[in-house]
């Protein structure tokens, strides 16, 4: 059966193309960098915001209309898996992602859960042999079912913990069956709606016991894929105890759990938490622990997590400057947690959403990896600091100075001078930069 | 005297230079929708963020290195004079806008206040005989000063009342003298603290009145300008009563003021305000109130008014889409109420920062014509909303249906069918008109 | 049958009591600056928050365990009815309010939701005979459905328009048939996503006429209930044409409605909209425009509607000032439009959530009073704004002075003299009237 | 000399009593739960905000109307300290905080401005002999002078690495000469502008150097007062690294840190960041960082640091529940980090402000300590944990469970049961006890 009739195979049309269904920027055989872009743009589509979202939003009630419509239960699942492979094939896209319960539904009992899991599993295993599209990473919806009210690994709860400890055990073995090359941990409820009924002291213990016993796990079956952690600093929560890449290092280090994981970051949840996508994926790289993006983006003035798709090429261009610098994502890549707005209910919608979020990474790969090239900011900043590579600023960095010397060495300094942070010249390269790129200059 | 020494006349030199001193976009004679450039961006320089600004911040003293550092009181002023024409010749701008006390120091009373000012002004009028750049607007500055600390014409105290007039008087009078275009009203201090202590009708009613004599006084002396009043949510107010264009226009029309008045309308002053900068001035034209911009932007991250240079291209350009829209802004222009970064401090970054802004308005007026020219968005909306051409939805627009004709309507429709608003397609092509613009295409 | 069987009616037992289910500080019969409690506070239960509510939100589904969850469409809606009538009594609330599909499912077509309406609308009619609850008001659900998704009067699709003008037609009625006292407009989807696909101008004009032809329908069945505004900024649009009381205000004028139309203000969306909850009513109130109020209270660190039960007394004693200094609200009440947490989903949860909402109002009602009567705010005021009760000032609001006299006034001056705004004392004050307010002081 | 001759000594004299310069609530010898308040509420006044802040903002000139006015110079520095010893015996306050610029002016070169210091510290060390007021922490202001535009110890200059040190070794020098009891390090511009010109890496590898050069030479003059971080999220710099108490642990436990340092929190500092000022004591406190608190309030509206004297009774007392529960701030104190507001510029206004700031801590104290008295979030907390103590839970905490037990204890489990969390009765109770507080209930 072909559930999106209307949308043939999407290909590289160029800018000029009108037509709404083809990539006008991104050209999956391009090299850039001496890489293709289908190589390092490792895209992922979201299972739940592509084949289970329904549009409806906290006034209204779902407005999508979609090919699967009319199935329900187990046939609704599987018609699901039948639009999700006809659309990764159309779209020509590497990767998927997927929650359990977005796969298949809830049953009854946990048992009847698992039997669901494993018949969709099958039957998916089963498409993959014939696709091209892989699995970047599954994970365990551990905050949707009315159970998870007050978390999950940090419920008040203790028969929540152990259901949310199965669903996860499942879903480790899940992601082994189907090669997923990342685990995601995305701590929806693990938050308080308020403190004064909260033993902050126990939940963030009890989260630290679930994910050893996650890392003891996947050992135990040998499931060798990366865990990520998903920061986001609330909602639905009041606060998530995973607020930022920084908060999320500090509970690492706290349970000495720093080896085990990496982060998975979400450019609408940066800008939540007060910061720019690009300073999270830094604080990430610095540190070493930069795993994988969730690509999409916020609206600056809306106060919730609003997962547009990307289309802003500033965005996409420093999001890309530094995964290029981190040598890319390794098992990571660029998950569309993205949904197409409440207004756009077609089924074409999912296309031309997708499409104008590759190109737009298309795009910002191209800039970035010119600016790269060209040591537009490392030339910049190997100027600024180069105090730091010679005499005291030398002895600084080897720690061969201490606030003795360095007394000594102020007193001699006559007025300090300090050079011109420039940044409003490097905001005006940057847009010439992007407005090059197509060029091809 | 040449003050800016390290910098010749700033002209067009295209994107592929790479001199910091050159426009790589702007070109004065570039004819854009049958309009040079330099007609239809008419681009101000703003007296108090170049020549008269520090650079310091709430945490730190002033950076700014300046040639006319070691002039002090009427001398500082007439260095600026100086500075500020061979600015505005170097660069090539149109326009400059000010308040009272950017061009004289304050005296110790009123009359020697009124004393300096003249002098200043005679001076400026004769530097403007052998200028091209005009005065777009100038202003009262009612709220540095101390006496300003409960407001100017909102204050509880009815000699800042009178205090505030006189000046504002003057203003109009040194308006009149320069040939200015504009008046603008900007009320930094016209807004409360806290409510608990504060007379809102009273205030808002002196307000009214203030804007009244203003009006008759302009009439009396023959002072033609355009009146402006540019709103602003808050800072350094909790409240300020411009808070945005609507509450700008509840206010004019509350007061009968209406037809004196049209909106100055800032960037950062939008989106503290919690609007789009498009969204304020699309609601200023539609409403006949659209008079003139302060361009700049805002940091989405931080909480108060950065009047960073313009550099976003998807805001120069929906901002140049709004006013082309508008047939232009009249007598208004486009004001770079915007100062460099505490950290860009040298001479050099005045100029920088200004080709930054001034290319990325270039650059957004190309766009935004190339998207009028081909009727992307006016297609659009054109087909979304066709029903109100034909059947009821005309009777409704015509004014020929009431509650009974469309109920009668109503139960006759079976499903009602929406159309998708297509909104990601919409960004997606926005990208490729502005990866396309500078490509010629 | 019983539906809330732990509860029983729920009577004033003053501050030591520990029984959750009494009130603490909202005495009934209390006499306060010469009104009873119940007489002044016409609280109103929101049919939506306590009996159609799941609690589900966009992470989850809905956690509420209800006495009526076993029933099902019609007969669902008549057990909510009954439980309805059980809830007012037992907490003896003097008023309710609803959205039509809150009463009653739509049906398959508008006929037979018409039908549905009228169903329930009977019953509620013979069950509002034997209660003292009233209808404080009614509205029209334009928003849920997912023909709404491009707005109802301001859709893009006349259809829209038409069903939207038959819903609030049939609202009308139901409201004159049960006796509101008002009826409310709240626009959830009165805005836009995006300008791009925008014709802002259509959609204001249509919005008008839309008014415009409410006021004509209820004029003509003799509906003579007070026409309530109800303004959001955003949520779930990006722009709500009706953004805050002041963008409201100015629409109405524009369209000449502003005689028909006074303000229903919600604390939450005061907040969403950067303003405090206080400053919508001083603003409505000084304009005339307060009409009634959506008492709840918003999470001061989260960016969407949370709609909590009113807690603050801060907030309340402010908010109650307001409305004391309005001779009270005319036909308008303080409508709880708040619903419990998630995490607070038992039946016993919808009466403490009421109670605290209704003792949080008490005590506001109790201070506010206090402060009043003590003239503690009016002194500050009187004493700070003498200025214009006298000379210059008095002239200034006599209309008698223009620039040229305050000009004159202005050049006389020596150095102005200010007071201090003394606003740390006052929130001392305050804090010293809220502490005091229950020990009798 | 007198400086503030209009205000006595400040003492209790009740609620009632409607003297602006008394306490109402503080009464230093009360015991409550078995502590003097004097004893327990050890609160600091900031030199900077009483002594040399002239309320300038970003809009306007300094308004404050001090007795040291006219003094200039180092005069001027020794007139504050006779006011500050004033002010502190008038206000019995226990302790005061300063940084170094604060006490004496900066000299031309660092020698002359070490020598100012020496002179102050001796004088201050001289007033001290005769004071109860102690030093509860000093600092190095590195961030106000242009020198620090780019950052101190993240400067990318290495001489301003140097002249930071250099200040912060004179500032351990002086605590320690002084007594001080703690060493405050908030690092106002170490963070970034932008991204686009720094190296984060750099940056924060030197921070960490210079924290430990710290550590090493505080430990080699034998100065053993309690080291804290500050954190604050932004505002000088777009981004501050030190965001959070969060990020301040991230940071200290990567470069080895956390057990020489604790944190300082501030409640405005706190609500910047998106949280609670509860939340950063808890969060704190459960990681055995809590040591000091600034103790203010924000704007819940305004996106910067407002510096409030801290008046809402919530905050208040949720801070003390926190201090409380942590057995007190040990060598910490409550510094009162705020500033009247700059429209209250008497001198009168900032004895009232911190009046009305240590009775508000005052209440909050009494308030917190009945609620642990009663145990009232105690017992609600056990009884929501409980599952935690028997059974699977106790396995989970005694780390005696992993995944495959708990699959087999959620095979088994029917529907789970969760209990409601009861957050409206809980602030019900919380209103409760801050009405009854007084009234000695």
């Amino acid at each position: 059966m072909t559930m999106f009739k209307s949308v043939e195979a999407v290909k590289y049309e160029g800018p000029q193309s009108t037509n709404p269904h083809a990539f006008k920027f991104y050209d999956p055989q391009e090299k850039i960098g001496g890489k293709t872009m289908e190589e390092y743009l490792r895209f992922g589509v979201a299972y739940w915001h592509t084949f289970t979202e329904d549009l409806s939003d906290p006034f209204g009630t779902g407005t999508a209309n979609r090919p699967w419509d009319n199935f329900k239960g187990m046939d609704l699942a599987k018609a699901r898996v039948e639009a999700a492979f006809e659309f990764f094939e159309k779209l020509g896209v590497p990767y998927f992602c997927f929650h359990d319960v977005d796969i298949a539904p809830e049953g009854d009992s946990l048992k009847e859960t698992y039997r669901n899991l494993d018949e969709i599993t099958g039957m998916i295993k089963e498409y993959m042999k014939d696709s091209k599209t892989k699995l970047l990473w599954n994970t365990a919806n551990n905050f949707t079912n009315p159970r998870f009210v007050h978390g999950a690994a940090s419920s008040s709860n203790a028969d929540v913990f152990a259901y949310s400890a199965a669903k996860v055990k499942k879903g480790l073995e899940i992601g082994k069956e189907l090669g997923a090359e990342n685990y995601v941990f995305w701590g929806g409820r693990e938050g308080y709606e308020t403190l004064l009924n909260t033993d902050l002291k126990l939940e963030l213990d009890n989260l630290g016991r679930f994910f050893h016993m996650a890392v003891d796990y996947a050992k135990e079956i040998g499931f060798d894929a990366q865990f990520l952690i998903e920061p986001k600093p609330k909602e639905p929560t009041s606060h998530q105890y995973d607020f930022d890449v920084a908060s999320g290092y500090a509970f690492l280090q706290h349970y000495g759990l720093q080896d085990h994981f990496k982060f998975n970051i979400e450019a609408n949840h940066a800008t939540l938490a007060g910061h720019t996508f690009e300073h999270e994926l830094r604080y990430a790289r610095t540190h070493g622990m930069l795993g994988s993006v969730d690509a999409n983006q916020g609206h600056p003035l809306l106060g919730w997590d609003t997962d547009e798709f990307p289309t802003d090429l500033y965005s996409t261009t420093l999001a890309m400057y530094e995964i290029i610098k981190n040598g890319g994502l390794g098992s990571g890549g660029l998950n569309f947690d993205a949904k197409v707005r409440r207004g756009s209910f077609e089924p074409e919608d999912l296309f031309e959403a997708h499409i104008a979020g590759m190109d737009a990474f298309a795009v910002g790969m191209k800039v970035a990896q010119k600016l790269v090239d060209d040591n537009v900011m490392e030339d910049l900043v190997a100027n600024r600091y180069k105090s730091y590579t010679e005499g005291i600023g030398k002895d600084i960095v080897d720690g061969k100075a201490g606030f003795k010397q360095l007394e000594d060495h102020a007193l001699g300094l006559g007025e300090i001078k300090n050079q011109s942070g420039k940044q409003e010249r490097i905001k005006a390269v940057i847009n010439q930069y992007l407005l090059r790129a197509y060029a091809g200059e």
